[in-house]
């Protein structure tokens, strides 16, 4: 096996990440994220926020963050609103309903919800013989790569608030979704009332920053990620790394890396004509191959199959803060013997 | 501050499980735990275990590790017995609560179970108006640094067993527990349905190992920890660090060194005349001082205020994989001039 | 206001319903179902069945009946399949997803779903990152009045044998799909692991029968009733009126007396050019009126508006065990007057 | 058998309640506890409760109400505090857990708690480490038949609203809670938050009614109760009962009856030597009699065995509504004849 485009969380960490922690190797630190490493990086995140007043938790996984959150959020006979494709309604095995919530969905286009999608869901919602719509879920870049561009998220963000709907974004991606749109970082704070900045799947060993803007979902959330399994003891091995990630742009600098590559991908794919199964701007990619040229390629590297496209079949290359220009350009030079 | 014994998590992690995750820090692996890391991982376990074919899984702390496997084993209107100190219920803000299941206790002793607290257990629970008793948790070491010894885990067990009950053990200081009792790891298979062996106390950056001796409660045990949120996505971090700590005795060894620290301070504290709460074998010790020797004492070190004892105070001593003989000199020279 | 045909479950219950508990009011009954009418209605039940050992026990509401059976039965991971417009999905606030389960949806169709749609949901979840699905819920009739026959049940029920799935039915209106199908009451044994027999929406004060005949199912459920708080102390007063139920033909009768009327207004309706959205067997039919029709209609009866269709509105008229022909008769002659 | 003193939820319902329930029998009436029976029974409580703004809600039975209360109220972290011995933590099967918060208990003196055991309770919880006190769960009368002083209710109200703690009085016996206390049922609005009215065991079919003072605790009841699985679809059936037990003082004397013969066996039995467990003043007794003595007794009435007594046994006596003086009087007559 050259590679793997499998996913973007096949390598353990960026070298900035595993130096930061080498350095504190001799250090003792309190427990449970009440460090000065938890604390300095949380100063760190705020300030490229430009946002003082923003609480921050960190936790270990994406799943943790959005069960955490939604929980957190909800009142028992409340339901989050999803895309179908979301992230919490496919690939939680059920985490979100386990802590008692419906995940109700709306198709959306492209991944992506619009108001008109709440709007529907809000309508057939009307009494108390239906769940309670209480939040929106969404994430950036989303499940098939696609994001929102900030006037998208305004509109979503100003519907969910006309329609006392708290907006949450799951940025387990979110270094790629910024880096392919047009949102600001410090734009942010004003466009959702909490998110997470994903760090599993960006570079860091594990670790997901929670971010809760709104005052009404700050109180007594370190009792409810206790009470949801989701507090590290060695909290400050999550401060460490979000410290290394955003003491400079490092956090930031992964994702473009990756959507250059998955770009460079792109381009060079459509070039020597193999078709994409859509336009993704972020670092997942979907070419469509025959059956046959996706055998020769499980030879040489490995990835996903996303889906049938009639009697071919679209994969799913993810490039990561890892990939290098000079694996990318061998897999294009490979893609060309075998499709020619 | 000199240096904290607050506890046993405020330093990284041994320099051998640093190292490891160096070597690997150019690898790609799978994601999810299904990693050769990982698979070497429980290999080595299972040796030293001399057990071919427990199931082992990796998760990222105890409170999520024994949330999972309580909500695994029990039904909904079962709930599980501990020691009313055990972790369980006293110190996991309600997590085993939030998986449906009552935390049913008895009062111990020494912070162990006998089987006659089970037998008053099961005698109190007669119909389908209480719960019915499923489990029995018990933690080695306990809450209070005490350990079972076979023979005790041996009696528990059979008891378990005659009466349908599963026994888990809550190994979070296991390699202290084992090195202060005569319970062997090998012999681990017989005196337990399921147990964790832990890892973040131990000297790991995080983790600990589910291992399921029982062929009942393996089915479906991934899909469980993945809707708990248990499941880590870079699993082989967790994989890598278990490697490292059992591809030689470094697991066990850690727990030696903590616990031979403790017992040099628990011996000259006694011979300086200095009380001990308890008889504890274990890396926590509680010795008792006035409030006066207490507050010059925290000029000095970091501790737990443990317990009003009459008019005196215990405080809690946690020795480390990283505690050092010379800091333990030290610290029994200051309190000798604080006593004096 | 004329007469209600907003639902079956308007008028308290059928005087043979009524005089029974008339009947009993002089006894003292055993608390908590274990009472003598309990043990002999479940006789009558379990003979109409031709059934000795099934299990059966009484509750108070279709939705704790549905809520109790379904996390009985499924593990925490797992999920069970509805159709889109099947009541748990739609109609209990979620209730099912309250006890941690997911409610994956099939589209179906007529309001039914066929082994196809089973076969796409297993398909779609393949490994620990989706949930599992545990089992399938159907009723009978459906959300929209219609029937399964014998032959669609017996193969969804093979299908979900040979897949290890559990069929649940619902049977809230069991007496009037019965009535419309060709599905025999003491085949039911065969056609599926558990259902409830509905006696809120057919003539009962409240109550409805769970049934169980799959062995797997029956250990402890009166734990898990009792958990979900829907065991009653005084569950006589639901014995009481399933054995005068049951006694005689009496749930049958009830169940073909609402078809027959309902068959009556459909019939009248079409002869007269009044369109209906589909062809229900059962006691729900779906009339389409224009909106000055509806509103006219609204001063002389009471109906829910069911759906926009095009420009006009389908309405749903529900016909009950308390039902008169004389009101069918008069209502058609409103009608005609107002379509005139 | 000549009686059964085993409950007071033995026989079906007091006759005025059944009266009601025939007139109703021709009736239409909406669903869900929309209709006219229902508001007029509200209408008619908050008379009796001097209390115009309460909010009201029916429910079937006190561990529907308990649940559905608590986990409305509670925060996924948070607890209730309640009397080891009461009802939620001992006989409800673990409902309030399957709900997710845990029972946190003190034990209290004579079967209820006192401003002290909440302190203590607040103490020990301090940090995100350990539930959070979210309310206290008190009854009255309590489960071992004693009764809270209005002082007494005043101060733990007092302590709770300065603790920003919720208080609920579970009423299930409020009734006779009522006629053996100083508390006036105008005056509960200023003793509790939340509150309920217990039907099934004063002598309705079934029947509880939820009332809530705390504006807090008003906002979407109806969702959780629905969400529970506790909104009846008959909901008027439950207003019918409610609107005859309070349309004049029928629910009140049904408990100055019961207490009133409890207090006649209790005078009887320590007249003629039977000492007795306890003084309760309700409806529940608790004489002691040696083995040989409860067997004889066994041969002529049912009743609960409730604890060993050194060599002795108490036993419980329960009157209800329906107990006659004429069986009182047979039965000290029949004890006399079995202790002499």
């Amino acid at each position: 096996m050259k590679y793997s485009f499998k996913n973007d969380y096949s390598e353990l960490c960026h070298p900035d990440i595993l130096e930061a922690l080498l350095k504190a190797s001799n250090e003792q630190n309190n427990g449970y994220g009440l460090d000065k490493h938890s604390e300095d990086a949380k100063k760190l995140i705020r300030e490229k926020l430009e946002c003082d007043d923003c609480d921050i938790h960190f936790v270990t996984g994406g799943t943790q963050a959005n069960a955490s959150v939604i929980s957190h959020i909800l009142r028992p006979y409340e339901a989050v609103l999803a895309c179908s494709s979301g992230h919490i309604n496919v690939h939680e095995t059920g985490a979100i309903e386990a802590t008692g919530h419906k995940v109700y969905t709306a198709p959306g286009i492209d991944g992506k919800l619009i108001p008109d999608d709440i709007e529907a869901a809000l309508k057939y919602h009307q009494d108390e013989h239906m769940v309670k719509i209480g939040m929106v879920y969404i994430s950036q870049s989303t499940e098939i790569g696609t994001v929102y561009s900030e006037a998208e998220l305004k509109s979503l963000y100003d519907y969910c608030k006309e329609n006392r709907l708290y907006l949450y974004i799951d940025g387990a991606r979110l270094s790629s979704g910024l880096a392919a749109s047009d949102v600001e970082f410090n734009h942010l704070k004003d466009l959702c009332d909490v998110m997470y900045i994903g760090g599993t799947k960006i570079g860091m060993l594990s670790g997901e920053a929670i971010v809760i803007f709104n005052e009404q979902v700050k109180p007594y959330f370190r009792y409810h990620i206790k009470n949801k399994g989701a507090m590290l003891a060695k909290g400050y091995v999550l401060g460490i790394q979000f410290e290394a990630a955003f003491k400079n742009n490092l956090y930031f600098e992964m994702g473009m890396h990756e959507n250059e590559l998955a770009r460079y991908l792109s381009n060079e794919l459509k070039s020597i004509g193999v078709p994409l199964l859509n336009e993704s701007p972020t670092n997942q990619i979907f070419p469509i191959f025959s059956k046959e040229q996706v055998e020769q390629l499980q030879k040489l590297y490995a990835f996903e199959i996303w889906a049938p496209v009639e009697d071919k079949i679209a994969i799913r290359f993810v490039t990561s803060w890892a990939t290098s220009k000079e694996v990318c350009v061998e897999l294009i030079e490979d893609i060309k013997t075998i499709i020619s």
